[in-house]
């Protein structure tokens, strides 16, 4: 709840200014319990949440197994966890995964972090999509990452834009360490690498000897045949890839619980960083976890997952194509939360958010998510957390206000 | 368990080479499970583990409240349990605690963390006691922190030793950025810093102006009424001190649930940089402690707890007493879970383990938790995990090893 009107203002004069990410992470979870309907947190909808069955793998977890599920565990994290997720690892064509390459995380910002670290030295080139996740750019930025942006368009990452990136980085003396993205459904665009771009892009990892850090959160919630059938860029060129999973958006993020895979060496050292930020993660998540794959309870409720939200993307698409103002677009996304609205090049979609509230609907101003500072009027739209309804009845509203400014 | 003798020799050879302590903590996790008396593992006993009544707290949480329990939380911790924290606070005499300057952790590891990554910059110097506990100085060799130790006795901390450090710093042109001190039966030593001394440590840092971290995990398992009165230091100089504590020793550590108090303007730069590492910690696992809190299951079981401790406590001083070879000492601890043991100056305790382990009893060799490199000749024995018989045994075999030598 926005507990006083000033931190309310606070937080959106917060907005205003670039890359504050604190201020628009605080601004979604309060404004999720606000009286107005919520285009703005990146959360998956708790109607998803499996409460009775969750009840009931905790409680036997710790009458069982408290002795070790309330215990210390290993830095790494459970090795039966471990094993589980290299049977993911390996539905997804990601072959071959020993445990020692796996490391279980608290949710995959942990990941982010502890890869920034381990990757990075300060002041190292790292390129970021334009727009991309802010959880992502904190971590770099906190790693002290110079981050330069690769422009998007449907297709994902252009090919041709990365290029031109990587040869003025090198021309300037320096070179790029990594790339950071999100292939599928991506955070906040909603667009989706095509498959041709994939090859490309780990055959230029190559070229230029860089890592890729794969954030593919969203990979389990695709809408449509062709992009269940789009392979991770961990699996055409492995050495050359930090991937990230989680059970957050299939499972329950308040359990904290995910997991990345390494070449051997490079897990080693965020197993040795993770050590040293926090002993483990949640040991009890880790244990109801493994529960709920081994009955089955997260494969499961997949398709009825990507239905809940595949239904909710339709209902946000279908009420933009009938209320957005002239001159604006959005992406269509084939799976994941979110779609990134694009308004005509003078529109501001900071300073329109306080007057879009007041008309009860609440969005994501897109700028924070460009690390080159542009984006001021592109928006980010979540269909994760209302009924289909409210999410036609939320985009009238916003766009009503978009049209009379 | 020790899966493979190649595993286990490797951690024996890590063992030997200063500060590893990621091999020293996975042989102490190795060694909880093989068939050894364990005097290594520094973990609460699994016995004191609450089971049943963590078991139906966990599963009436997410029935009642998964809604929130199992969403994203706050950076900052639940706002219910940032309130009862702040309770915990005044009754250790640290008043008036705002939430504003409290942050919950996944564990006090992230705290240390996130501590040094917040005060310190590369090359900064940091005092730590020797010996003091491999996590806080991991954090700190992860934040490249230069550290210089400051001897203890039985006292704690040494002041005129402190003093001189200081001022051989100052002398170089350089200065004390801050201290890590755990004042209350410390890990690994098992000493309390004396009443007197903790006025005084608080005005040398005022004086220098450093700050201090107070890591004070064993604060509620004292076995003395002399330990029971002690004041914690940000309880005399809030301003100058950042405060840790945890649920992990009086709960359960699975659950991974601690918290820190810092200044206010230190608090938000520490809840950045969390937000930047995890998001949050585990929402089920603060959600099941503050339960735990409100219906008095903390609480009402401390008295046990101490007894627990103080029983086996006695049970290795006893032991040591009849059994300790000529010329070795060992600390007498007034609360927590370790006496630090100090054999003749030429005696190795690293080349003594594996013919230690060998007669069916394991312990940590000391070196690691000395940053000058000393300690040869010390370990660390807990008597957190076994019971007073295993206990007095495995003293009795250990001595029997080191007289042999």
């Amino acid at each position: 709840m926005l507990e006083t009107k000033t931190e309310y203002d606070e937080l959106l004069s917060a907005v205003g200014r670039r890359l504050q990410p604190n201020a628009i992470r605080k601004l979604t979870l309060l404004l999720g319990n606000k009286e107005v309907i919520s285009l703005a947190a990146g959360a998956p909808s708790f109607e998803t949440f499996p409460l009775e069955e969750l009840a009931e793998i905790s409680a036997r977890v710790i009458r069982e197994r408290g002795r070790f599920a309330l215990q210390y565990g290993p830095t790494r994290g459970q090795s039966t966890l471990v094993e589980a997720v290299a049977d993911i690892l390996r539905s997804r064509s990601i072959e071959g995964c020993k445990p020692s390459e796996i490391v279980m995380t608290t949710g995959s910002q942990q990941g982010l972090d502890l890869i920034s670290r381990v990757l990075l030295d300060p002041g190292d080139v790292a390129l970021v999509e334009l727009p991309s996740y802010i959880g992502g750019i904190i971590a770099l930025h906190n790693a002290q990452a110079e981050m330069i942006g690769v422009r998007q368009d449907d297709g994902g990452l252009v090919i041709s834009d990365l290029r031109e990136r990587i040869d003025r980085t090198r021309s300037e003396g320096r070179r790029v360490k990594c790339i950071y993205t999100i292939p599928n459904f991506q955070n906040p665009s909603g667009v989706t690498l095509a498959a041709e771009r994939r090859k490309q892009l780990v055959e230029i990892a190559d070229e230029h000897d860089f890592m890729i850090v794969e954030d593919d959160a969203y990979f389990d919630l695709y809408f449509t045949e062709e992009a269940s059938r789009l392979v991770p860029l961990a699996a055409l060129r492995p050495d050359r890839v930090v991937y990230l999973g989680t059970f957050s958006k299939v499972l329950a993020p308040g359990l904290r619980t995910a997991w990345l895979r390494a070449p051997e060496k490079i897990a080693a050292k965020i197993e040795l960083a993770k050590e040293g930020a926090d002993l483990s993660s949640s040991v009890l998540d880790q244990a109801i976890v493994v529960e709920a794959i081994r009955e089955g309870l997260i494969q499961r409720r997949l398709p009825q997952l990507r239905q809940f939200y595949e239904v909710r993307c339709r209902a946000m698409v279908d009420a933009l194509a009938r209320f957005a103002p002239a001159g604006s677009r959005w992406t269509n996304p084939q799976g994941g939360f979110f779609i990134l609205m694009e308004l005509a090049a003078h529109a501001d979609a900071t300073e329109m958010l306080p007057e879009a509230i007041d008309h009860g609907v609440a969005y994501v101003p897109g700028q924070p998510f460009f690390v080159d500072g542009s984006g001021a009027n592109t928006l980010r739209l979540a269909y994760s957390k209302e009924s289909p309804e409210a999410i036609a009845d939320g985009v009238e509203r916003m766009c009503r206000v978009f049209r009379e400014f």
